[in-house]
């Protein structure tokens, strides 16, 4: 049986380093403050919200929220990022996505200042991940499963690492930045023809499909570490990861390591959503 | 012995594409025009940049050459890029690069318009390459290596590509193009364990190190596609790429592909260059 990389212990180290650094803030009269942006109604991004929004508070990190109708125009989008840019109150935004279709989210995500946007979504952040140009954030969830290799010792340069899916928001951006911690990264998906081939191979798998339980034991092998970004829910409405737990932990062994689903990286990505709006909360008073 | 991938024949196939809209253009009363911005007196600088004079004067294309000294301060060279930034007449821009230290090179880089970026320097044509933004040029070199493989019909959906070298002009950008072209990527580099274990398993191979044939028969397979894109000078003085490449050809075998050097994908970069510069143009004239 593999070992269990839960989230909470990676969490409660982040929040350590991080609350000295929020009182630090306090002191300086800056209460670092996150916006969130939402446009309707969708259960997941409600459920986000309040995960938020409960970390904030127990850690003393504002929240403001700034909630649009699903019918809202681009213009109305643009006037609260706007609104968001100019008030120096506000350190950092987390805007859910997709946006509705009404809407060009690309234009919208780059409209929002780049020393705001600490979940990654504008093309400076995009292009400070893929160049490592310092400029932005990177995506919490990419950086989140960083963290999680670190805080568990699990070391990643010279490693082979598959990347399994490659959406803007964890395949591609967690791939740069293992690369950037010199990995040799294969980044993988939909089309790739022999996708257990590859895993098999690997030190560390990184599961970014959003397919339930769909990589099961076939697809690795003893001391491999299994990061599952996947957040889903099976047939019976339980949550569950992309990697199907059980069966994958076992042929792991006792070298290798797995985080589960619930109680992995989805905590991490929380915290470290707050990092950086402590980071940009940090560099905001500097200036 | 492999088919040898000749540049100059994907070359022509482009201006073939090319010459009928310089025509229009010109018929529009437009010339489509490049800026070269160089700093210093470098060999390498003034060779390309002699060769790209010599394919635009060929073709209609037209050349205005910005030339600073070395010791040149970033705000004369910022003046350069706001200039060239303003002027109508002006399509794209080439700067040669490493700027000298005294220069934030990325600061001036995403100082030029993301329109007028025909090689893909700037932030902008970063995060466009890494998210299909579709902002800015990719850089030519990277898709240089497209264009070879579309012209001489070679597969990329579904394919194991092994790029080597993972720098910002080629290895990150021809991944990233590879990726959106549904091919499984990996990237590999010089903190790779074992490369050779990495490229005598893929379909198509991208070499580019910059380190003279460091790449002999034993890293390769036969029916392999390989791309050097390696400009390099033997003990001897002599031009070549990363690969040994007579050693690879014949280990390639007649199901397997080759670039040269030189006479490879040298001069479809410059074509590649060319051809931005007029696309650049097209837009302008549609603004």
């Amino acid at each position: 049986m593999a070992r269990i990389l839960y989230g909470k212990e990676v969490s409660s180290a982040l929040w350590e380093r991080l609350l000295p650094r929020i009182d630090r803030l306090r002191a300086h009269g800056v209460a670092p403050t996150l916006a969130i942006v939402r446009v309707g109604e969708r259960p997941d991004d409600l459920s986000y919200e309040r995960t938020c929004a409960r970390q904030a508070d127990l850690h003393g990190i504002a929240v403001r929220r700034f909630v649009l109708p699903t019918e809202a125009t681009q213009a109305e989008l643009e006037a609260v990022i706007d609104a968001v840019n100019a008030d120096p109150r506000i350190h950092g935004c987390l805007m859910f996505r997709p946006l509705p279709p009404q809407m060009d989210e690309r234009a919208v995500c780059d409209r929002l200042s780049p020393a705001k946007d600490i979940d990654g979504i504008g093309s400076a952040s995009l292009a400070g991940v893929f160049a490592d140009t310092g400029e932005g954030f990177p995506p919490a969830t990419a950086q989140a499963c960083l963290e999680t290799l670190d805080f568990y010792d699990i070391p990643v340069a010279g490693k082979r690492v598959v990347v399994l899916g490659r959406s803007l928001v964890i395949g591609r951006p967690v791939a740069m930045m293992l690369l950037a911690r010199h990995a040799t990264v294969t980044l993988a998906h939909s089309r790739t023809a022999d996708v257990a081939a590859h895993t098999r191979e690997a030190d560390i798998v990184v599961c970014a499909t959003g397919r339930a339980r769909a990589y099961g034991a076939e697809y690795f092998s003893p001391g491999q570490t299994v990061l599952d970004v996947g957040i889903n829910f099976d047939e019976a409405g339980n949550l569950c990861g992309d990697v199907d737990f059980n069966a994958v932990a076992s042929v792991l062994g006792e070298d290798g390591a797995i985080t589960p689903v619930p109680r992995g990286l989805g905590g991490v990505t929380t915290s470290v959503t707050m990092a950086h709006v402590v980071r940009a909360a940090e560099v905001a008073l500097r200036r």
